[in-house]
C-alpha cells in the first residue's frame, strides 16, 4: 500500500537560500506517515493514548534531489519497506505536483515503545497496520 | 529582576526574506523565560513534573523594530511586569550584542494550569519566583 | 472578503505540554495570508519576485482562547483589516472544524518594504489586491 | 579538527512524547557546522555573500541512540569526513553535558553551489578551510 499526502510548502519553510530548509522535509515525512496510518483506520493518536504504543525514532534519512520552494504543491508518498513486532520502517518520495519531478527520498526507522521510551512489542491489534503478518504456525 | 539570555541566530531560522521568520522572537521569548526561571532558583521542568504547574500561553505579541539575521549575537532581557496567583505576564527586548540596537519587544500572558489544562492557582511555594506578595494580613 | 485555509495539526507542532505550541499559530496565519492573496488572483511570491514588494512583518498578536492538539482539522479565517498605501494590517481567526469551536484570534501588521527591507509605497497595480481605493479626485 | 557547539534544549523543540522532536537535531548539527567553519577563520554567511559559495545539503541522515530532553544542555561536536572541490560531508556527534551521554550520531553531505542553485568548484581560498589540499603537481 502507498499513501499520497498532498500540502503546499509554507513560507515559514523556507530559509535565506530561497529554498526549503532542508529539516522540514522530516516534518513532511511525518505528515505522510500519519496520513498512511490513518488510510488503514488507525488514528496515530489513538495508539498513543489509548494504548500507550509510540513510534520512537531511530534513524532517519533524506536524499535531497531538486530544491522545493515556497508555495508549490507537493506529494508525499509513503510507504512501509519493513516491519516486525519490534521495528516499522517506512519509504517516502516528496514530489513536485506541477510536473511530478521527484524532490526528495527518504526513510525513517521507528522502534515501538511505551509511555516511559522503552522498547516494547507491538500488541497484535496492530500487526495489520503495519503488514505484520502472524507467526507461522508449527 | 531582568535576566540577560545570549544565542546567536540559527541559519534554519531565517526565511526566504533573508531576515529571520517573525514566529522565531516567540522561542527566543521562551528562552527568556526559562533562564528567569533558573535564575531565581527553580528550573521551569520542575515546576511541570514536581507540581504539575503549567504555564498555558493566554496572548503573545511582538513588535519587530529591526530585523534580525543569520549568525548575529543577541540578547533577550527578560522581566515580570505583572503576576498574581492566576497569571503572569513577561515582557522581553531583544537586542543585538554588537551594537545594542533594539530589534523588538515583546509581552507572554501565562495562566496557571494543571496536567488537564484547567486553570489553578499558583502553589504559594512558587508565589516568590514570580514576585507575588503574600495576602495581606487583616 | 474572508477566506478560509483549512489543514490539519502536525506531530512536530506539539510540545511537550502535549498541546500545539503557540509559536505555530503565527505559521498558520501566514498560510491565511497567502491563501487570501492566491484567492485575490495575485500570488506573493509573485509579489516579491516580480515587483521586488515585500510584507516585512511590524507587528504580531495572538489571543490563544483553547488549545490545538495533534491530528485535529483547524481553519484560518483571514480577512484584511486595515489597509493604505504604506502597511496592511490582517485579522485572523482559527477554528476547529469538527465543532467550530475558536481556538485563537490574531493580528498581523505588515509594512511594504523592498527588496533592501526599505518601505516603499504599494505600486497601484496591487491596491485592489488589499481593497485600497484610489486616491480621491481634487 | 573536532569543534563543539554547547547549547541549551528549548522548550519548543519538545514534541507530545515528551522529549525532543527528531527534526530538531538536524538544525542543531547545522549549528555545528556553522561554528565549525567559524572556528577556522570563515564565517559562512561571508561565503554567501561575498563570494556567492552556498552549501547545499544533497543527504542527511541521523541515529538516534537515547532522547534529548528539554532544558539539558547538549554538545554539538563537529568535524568534516571527507571532502574535494565539490562536496563536504560533516559528520556530528550529540552528546548530553551532564554525563557525556551519547544522544546521537548524524550526517550531512553538501555540495558547493550558486546564487542559483547550480553546482560550482569551491574557489581555492576556501580549500584549506575543508582540508582539501592542493592539487597533486606533475
Amino acid at each position: 500500500m502507498t499513501t499520497q499526502t498532498r500540502f503546499r510548502v509554507r513560507y515559514a519553510e523556507t530559509d535565506q537560500m530561497g529554498i526549503v530548509h532542508h529539516s522540514n522535509y522530516y516534518v513532511w515525512m511525518e505528515m505522510g506517515r500519519s496520513d498512511y496510518c490513518r488510510a488503514t483506520g488507525v488514528r496515530y493518536s489513538d495508539m498513543e493514548q489509548g494504548d500507550g504504543v509510540y513510534l520512537a525514532v531511530a534513524k532517519s534519512e533524506c536524499r535531497y534531489v531538486f530544491p522545493a520552494h515556497y508555495d508549490e504543491e507537493l506529494i508525499v508518498e509513503t510507504e512501509i519497506s519493513k516491519a516486525h513486532t519490534r521495528l516499522v520502517e517506512f519509504t517516502y518520495r516528496i514530489l513536485r505536483v506541477e510536473d511530478g519531478r521527484l524532490l526528495a527520498e527518504g526513510h525513517t526507522t521507528h522502534v515501538f515503545c511505551d509511555r516511559e521510551m522503552q522498547r516494547r512489542k507491538l500488541p497484535e491489534k496492530y500487526w495489520a497496520l503495519f503488514g505484520i503478518e502472524s507467526a507461522p504456525v508449527r
